[in-house]
């Protein structure tokens, strides 16, 4: 038997068509065509025309250092020369490296890892390892999150996208965010606020709940997708506290926080405070092989000499990921990344915050390293959103016009409702991060004649 | 800061060592120092201390074309080299190709595919879909099946292990299965029996639960991990024609018997069903990248141009994964590895029904190309498992036993209850195969000693 040549295999107009009746793409109505991508460097890609983007997003805020790292790409091909793959119980030089290295970089508590091809499957695993080492099972989740798209991690997702379950996973507690530009509380300040210092507003939840009935909770130590949101200080010690209190598990999701994003290996560095288990994916080696991390602490992992994991996938430690995942880790090491994003990241919010004066609708600057924000606002006094939570068709109109004049003029931004994530590698230049700025400052124009 | 360099990194005590106390391995109790694996190729793989192995579980029944097939090397790195990694909303040449293949290999009815990083994400993503075409929230699916890890997956595995899901996904109906050595019914012939014709059963099923509440049957169309379970000819007929009648879909799991597994592109070939939705991750590339796929129907395909698809993953439609998909697809078909698959599999199965003359635990042989299994006995007549159904510890004995043996011999196998698998790569060559199947000869003889 013969399989077609598919050509012109090539040519962009066959790849645009086939993405449009052939391929289905995440989260969407299928059909649209798409632009069609040729090729990447650094925080730059380009299209079949040519045109190039500055990404300020790392695509999904996972190309932490950049496309096509000239270590990483090298490590791929010589672990693929050497082996693709062997199965999960089987020793293999970089997937010990890899586990060796990131419990050097994790919190000191966290000792054994383990690996998955994605963000889903890990915060899967360790939510139901909680439970299991628990022998609890509910789960506290937040609203402003996001976790995967599983039927348990879609379920703990706050993010309008849970509505999609159709079968959510039983024992999800919800708990409000620490979102204090629009305070839950309505509190000004912080100190005043239960809910965004933490340990109160979880300590309520848990007296109807009743704590001996709770596994874990779930949060993003700084909230990615929903809106970058970094916690106020004192914020996550006080989580903490509160769930060792009651034997709790604290299950910190750094699927997008982590690997530098924020400047320090993982967010929770910031409050040097320890979860009992941590998950991460993405920046851990950029994305170019799927890979995800669950990370234990030395309890847990001494409680699983005798009990068994209770979960495993096919590409569980999957060597070519290892591989990417050692050399992305000490690339970023050897490279300065992290300093980098600590030093841009500040820049960028000076910027940022001087861009308040000229643009009466930008309402929030906030972030951490190259983990930004910005919130968009029909009004800096009352803080009146720029399009409403959740809005479709044309109340939402504003931002997509936004993002689609950004990318006109070569700059890669996404938004989630009336927030734009700003995004970029860790590793971009100065040089570069301004130009993006400067793109961002002409279409914060559009944004500007919304106000009010 | 710098991090540590591990070494000596490739010191094969050093990976033992930190395999066993700072990885961890799916499914297991932890702190068993591993094999060493240190090279593989072709159906061979080889420790640490230079001993080779015969691969006749293709590790976790994916590597289809074996270790290291040149091509499928080859093409990973030329991807890396061009594009590791573009967002799943971008045209992209190799995810397109991909795309444009399996809609040629699958069949016909399916026209339009998602991609995922294994099997797990692939299945949530199907049901939860089918859940939202259909209106209807119940899902059938079999005692003898695994189907993932994942919350949804995890409650639709039939097999033990979704005793440890700890949180059932809601809406997961049973279905017995087509088990005819050991027929749930009692049944010496299949024509007599409503389980193993497969229709009147599901229809008892639907009659008590309203077919108007089931938006699915999932199902392997030939069981792997449960068994190498083939069902009697027109059993998968017989469920398709029953789903039509009432609107339900049926998802085919090709997971682990896609890609010429069974000697066809896909199981449900043998018998001419079109599923609804085909599943699919392992034999695609051999395993070589993560990558899984859910290919639907040009209903579903054209409902989807007006309702976003209810999923989505950072790495869906990655670029390395479907470089080597591609690779793999064109080397299976150029290199003849179906039709491999299919005369050595009608061998082997030629011959293990010829050492059931010699080996009175042999209780019985089944398969369809490559995928073949042998049921242990204590006595032929009685059929009575050589170890119970989820046996532990002293009781399940003999089978560790049996693969041990065979370990030291240099073979590679693998088992489930009484069941050996016999899941070689498809272009395995005539002599490896008759070498392995010498070799489980000699070890058979620790079951034989069991019988009575
Ligand atoms: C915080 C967080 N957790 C989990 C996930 C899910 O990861 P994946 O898409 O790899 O399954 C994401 C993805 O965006 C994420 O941002
Ligand atoms: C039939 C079947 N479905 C689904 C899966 C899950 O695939 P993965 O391990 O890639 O998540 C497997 C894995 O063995 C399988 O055999």
């Amino acid at each position: 038997m013969s399989l077609s040549n598919s050509s012109p295999v090539h040519h962009p107009d066959w790849v645009a068509e086939v993405h449009a009746t052939q391929y289905l793409q995440s989260w969407s109505k299928q059909g649209g065509r798409p632009r069609v991508i040729t090729g990447a460097e650094g925080s730059w890609f380009w299209d079949s025309n040519g045109k190039r983007y500055l990404d300020f997003q790392s695509q999904l805020v996972n190309a932490n250092m950049g496309h096509q790292h000239p270590r990483i790409v090298e490590a791929i091909k010589e672990q693929a020369d050497r082996l693709c793959y062997i199965g999960p119980a089987m020793g293999c030089d970089v997937r010990s490296e890899l586990a060796a290295l990131v419990a050097e970089i994790t919190p000191t508590n966290l000792t054994s890892t383990f690996f998955t091809t994605g963000g889903a499957a890990a915060n899967e695993t360790a939510v139901r390892l909680a439970r299991h080492y628990t022998g609890r099972s509910k789960i506290v989740a937040r609203y402003r999150s996001y976790h995967g798209a599983t039927g348990g991690t879609l379920s703990l997702t706050g993010d309008p996208r849970h509505h999609l379950t159709r079968a959510d996973m039983p024992g999800v507690v919800r708990m409000l965010d620490p979102y204090c530009y629009r305070c839950p509380a309505g509190h000004e300040d912080v100190k005043t606020c239960p809910i965004c210092r933490g340990g109160p507003h979880l300590e309520e939840i848990l007296m109807y709940e009743d704590p001996n009935t709770v596994a874990a909770v779930i949060l993003e130590p700084v909230v990615g997708t929903n809106g970058i949101i970094v916690p106020p200080d004192g914020y996550l010690e006080s989580i903490k506290a509160t769930c060792e209190k009651y034997g709790i598990l604290l299950i910190a999701d750094e699927v997008m926080a982590g690997y530098g994003r924020t400047g320090k290996w993982f967010a929770v560095d910031h409050w040097d405070v320890q979860p009992d288990i941590l998950t991460s994916a993405k920046g851990i080696n950029s994305g170019y092989v799927p890979l995800g991390t669950m990370s234990v602490s030395a309890e847990i992992a001494n409680w699983l000499k005798d009990n068994a994991l209770p979960g495993g996938l096919t590409y569980a430690g999957h060597p070519l990921a290892c591989a990417s995942g050692v050399a992305a880790i000490r690339a970023m090491d050897d490279e300065g990344a992290l300093e980098n994003a600590t030093r841009l990241g500040e820049i960028m919010r000076e910027e940022l915050r001087a861009m308040m004066q000229r643009h009466p609708s930008l309402g929030d600057v906030r972030g951490l390293g190259m983990f930004n924000g910005i919130e968009l606002v029909r009004n800096q006094e009352t803080r009146e959103p720029l399009v409403p939570f959740g809005a479709k068709g044309d109340a939402a109109a504003p931002m997509p016009a936004i993002m689609k004049a950004a990318m006109e003029k070569g700059l890669y931004l996404s938004f989630y409702n009336n927030i734009v994530r700003l995004t970029p590698p860790l590793n971009i230049s100065e040089h570069d991060m301004r130009h993006g700025l400067s793109i961002l400052d002409e279409v914060l124009d559009i944004a500007d004649s919304e106000t009010r």
